[in-house]
């Protein structure tokens, strides 16, 4: 049996062009004399349509798009994603389904069985669980077909008060009762670094131990928030990894299914550094914003620093130098060097820039603040004022010229509160929001790894906001590489101050991060969304409430 | 048997205020000889929160305050809401349990059966659900114990594609098996507009059905967006409401099991207009965002509309006039009546007031971005532009004065963007973002009932943002009877444009609003928190994705 493996970058709601290039790699593979093509989790709507799912049209696109799907499956058979009715009164309306296509009908429907409803995840929202297990005989084989979660039933869990075992029931278990000759997944698993050692020993474990075939068929392209790095892979019973796709990009592949038992000495999947796949991820973040949103351009503010400058050169990669246009906006507090090193960039990167002293628009800003609020020294006021003009400045060209806006701000600043609201916060799309400052550093090392990109001046001088005179970050926060492992075990791995402690992290510096991090939950609320690539991003896959009395 | 529901303000996380309110109680109503005192839904920890349930300290404490609060139950018994620790290693990690006290320990823990995970609600994503049922023996009583929404396994829906049963349990139906004397229900119910109806209806359904008398106690007070409305009631086996305590404050009340069971010719509860409710629910919206995240003061930028001259009164009546400041900040576009309207009120409301005149800040962003932008004609930018100088002005002020900064958007504007992001859509708290703008004139007609508040020419004239010469909302809109009609059918009943048109709908205004509500999810996802007062509020319970191809 041939099984092609079909890992599309979808847009969620846009059935149109999901439907289209369904059916053109139907087209490529009967081309090929495929017996069977698989396609990712709700490839028919995209992955993740929330709450789209509540409305009646929505869905019915869906099922209307599976069934003009299916009258092009003659002489082959297809598995594609999409929700299916459930016809029980009782229950959620709908089931996440694989539905399995062949001689021009839909032949069967397989739901998911573990719908995961943790952080990013709200499947049970929408879904209803399976509990029976079915079989799909074709071609005189047995497919357990499977949909992401179903195989994630003993999962590790970097939260030291979380668990392995969150349901109850273990798809695998109940399949392998069947004694099926290969496992399907259609998945929409999204990226995390360091995630995909967990996935390939997750699936070279179920391989392994039912001694069956899996063939495994990821999304790939990000949805706002969400990157979905592709990967997909076939492993062989012996729970060895014959062959994977590619990373962030789409990728086509056929298989026999006899040589997907063969015996191969190792894993052949290739190993890439956590770096690097950051760095493709992001840029295929900010690529898919702009595409899927209908927009080319970009805008933001250079400052000199680190964190811009990243974006910026992530953001050329991403949509070209042409379409990167970046404005400098020095105050009477920034250096030369500031200026210079941002200018040395942008020529660097090829994308236009302009120079705006925003010293006039502040004092304008002074003459009515000062009598108004009846004192001369602004202090704080005064380094937020300069950053809401920034923003000010950068949205109005962002109307005049159409180019969206991004966000520079890091995980460290967005953990500490350490930006200004409606200021430095503001964009369309926090690019490098999931990333501390120390890791920020490591992609700016990555970036500049065969030729200086971003000046070394960039990298090398302590960190500043400029805001007012030789200012520094380290007046305000502890150490970044201090801080940032404190915040990763506050964050990622949810543990508490007295854990902390009792691990010997620093008291004083443990319990500043702790309190900066808590209180500053109204401000992060107000954030754009941010490109997720750690196991636990700020956003949508983390709620805390606002009003609550954390410890401070 | 003597029966005290205890009807409290709870603050998410906050042990020590909560355990304090909880003994208080305890000890009221062993003074009394009450037997049993039931207290509302995670009263220990307060309702919802979120993901702090994945923190091991923050569950701990929850336990460790629930045995504390068990060693003051001697000669009485108690219910407390917290969660409990799932002891089967698979599943979630926690159940959302009433700890049933007496005896100075814990005598029994019963699990909620049903978890709603839709809307603001996130249950299952924290919570294995109880599946075996039990009964509380006490006193020779017998007392079913349920959890909120496990009496509400058959729902009225207004979505027309939503469905009445979510769950393949009934808890009741489980629970009539043991013929239980009284059904207790804890709760944290957050107040909707129009749902009282249905939770009435709900609760007389089940003891009717049953013929067994229901004990129902509510949360009150709000948690950032959620507002707890209180409303707790007994209801008798015949299905009559023998008594409600106060809506939207904290009460205490005492009923003996016997006189539960008397018959009443009709309900005994308070008939109260919708708009009263919401008016009430707001204001306390406002209180407990400031008291529970320690502030006292507010500010806003009254314009003489209608919005901000609601939220100035909302905000009076939930501060006192004495903690709340306003800014005028009028431009060369803004009409004489404005500035003259803006005055009456705040003289009106006994608030303190300042003038802005903006237009020289304006000016100096216009001699930077008129050569920057190589055009005179600004247009939509100088919209933009006047709101983000108020914008930045009332932040300013908020930094200076200590102030949190309402936000005066309502909903049809949040609905259709009609509102600049990091201008006037910035502040802390939405206070009236979940408000369409007719039920925005409602509720200042309602405020004016008795003597005139709000300046009658702030009602009477045409809406107008006032940012360009002669502006008219309705330049822009449909008319705001028009409109929001149609959004609450795409928004609250989640129709399709097709179904609307059959409904007859103006397909121009529905077509523009559908593309408008579509266009603008990102402007949105940076919105303040919405204090929520309808079924679907725009925020957290209602999740649409931003890169998505929807009908424009």
């Amino acid at each position: 049996m041939k099984i092609a493996l079909a890992q599309l970058n979808f847009h969620v709601g846009n059935f149109e062009l999901n439907t289209a290039k369904i059916l053109e790699h139907i087209e490529k593979a009967k081309v090929e004399g495929v017996d069977l093509i698989v396609f990712s989790e709700l490839s028919v709507c995209g992955y993740p349509p929330y709450d789209l799912l509540e409305q009646r049209d929505f869905v019915y696109s869906c099922i209307n798009a599976v069934n003009d799907i299916a009258t092009h499956c003659s002489g082959i058979a297809a598995i594609v994603g999409a929700p299916s009715l459930n016809s029980n009164p009782s229950g959620k309306q709908l089931f996440n389904s694989a539905y399995f296509l062949s001689n021009e009908k839909i032949q069967q429907i397989v739901n998911k069985s573990l719908l995961p409803t943790y952080d990013v995840f709200d499947e049970y929202r929408h879904f209803e669980p399976n509990r029976q297990f079915n079989i799909v005989n074709y071609l005189g084989k047995k497919i357990a077909i499977t949909i992401c979660e179903d195989l994630w039933d003993d999962q590790p869990t970097e939260n030291s008060f979380g668990r392995t075992r969150l349901y109850t029931r273990s798809p695998m278990e109940e399949l392998s009762k069947f004694s099926p000759d290969l496992v399907v997944n259609i998945s929409a698993s999204p990226f995390a670094s360091k995630k995909s050692l967990i996935k390939k020993s997750l699936f070279t474990g179920h391989a392994k131990r039912h001694h069956v075939p899996l063939f495994y068929v990821n999304q790939i392209g990000a949805n706002t928030e969400l990157i979905f790095d592709g990967g997909s892979m076939v492993v062989n019973p012996s729970g060895n990894i014959i062959d994977t796709l590619s990373l962030f990009k789409e990728d086509f592949k056929i298989y026999d299914l006899d040589s997907a038992k063969q015996d191969v000495s190792e894993d052949k999947a290739a190993d890439i550094q956590e770096i690097e796949k950051i760095h493709s991820a992001l840029i295929l973040g900010i690529r898919d914003y702009f595409s899927k949103m209908g927009f080319k351009r970009a805008l933001l503010g250079l400052s000199g620093g680190i964190d811009s400058a990243i974006v910026a050169v992530l953001a050329t990669e991403a949509l070209g130098s042409e379409n990167v246009r970046v404005l400098l906006m020095p105050s009477k507090y920034s250096s030369d060097h500031s200026v210079k090193d941002a200018i040395d960039l942008a020529d660097n990167l090829g994308i236009q820039y302009s120079i705006v002293n925003i010293q006039p628009i502040v004092d304008s800003f002074l003459g009515v603040l000062i009598p108004l609020f009846e004192t001369e020294k602004l202090g704080l006021t005064e380094e937020n004022l300069q950053a809401r003009i920034r923003g000010t400045l950068l949205m109005a060209a962002s109307n005049r010229f159409g180019n969206l806006l991004l966000n520079t701000s890091n995980k460290s600043e967005a953990a500490t509160g350490y930006g200004t609201l409606y200021g430095d916060m503001c964009g369309a799309l926090s690019v490098i929001g999931d990333l501390y400052k120390t890791e920020v550093y490591d992609l700016a090392r990555f970036i500049n790894r065969q030729r200086e990109i971003i000046p070394e001046n960039t990298i090398s001088k302590p960190p500043s906001a400029e805001l007012r005179p030789d200012q520094k970050d380290s007046d305000s926060l502890p150490d970044y590489s201090v801080l940032d492992d404190i915040l990763f075990h506050f964050i990622e791995m949810q543990q508490s101050l007295s854990e902390l402690l009792t691990e010997g992290k620093s008291e004083e510096a443990s319990k500043k991060a702790l309190r900066l991090l808590n209180i500053n939950e109204y401000k992060r609320f107000q954030m754009p969304p941010v490109l997720r690539v750690s196991a636990k991003a700020f956003g949508f896959g983390r709620r805390i409430p606002i009003v609550a009395s954390l410890p401070r």
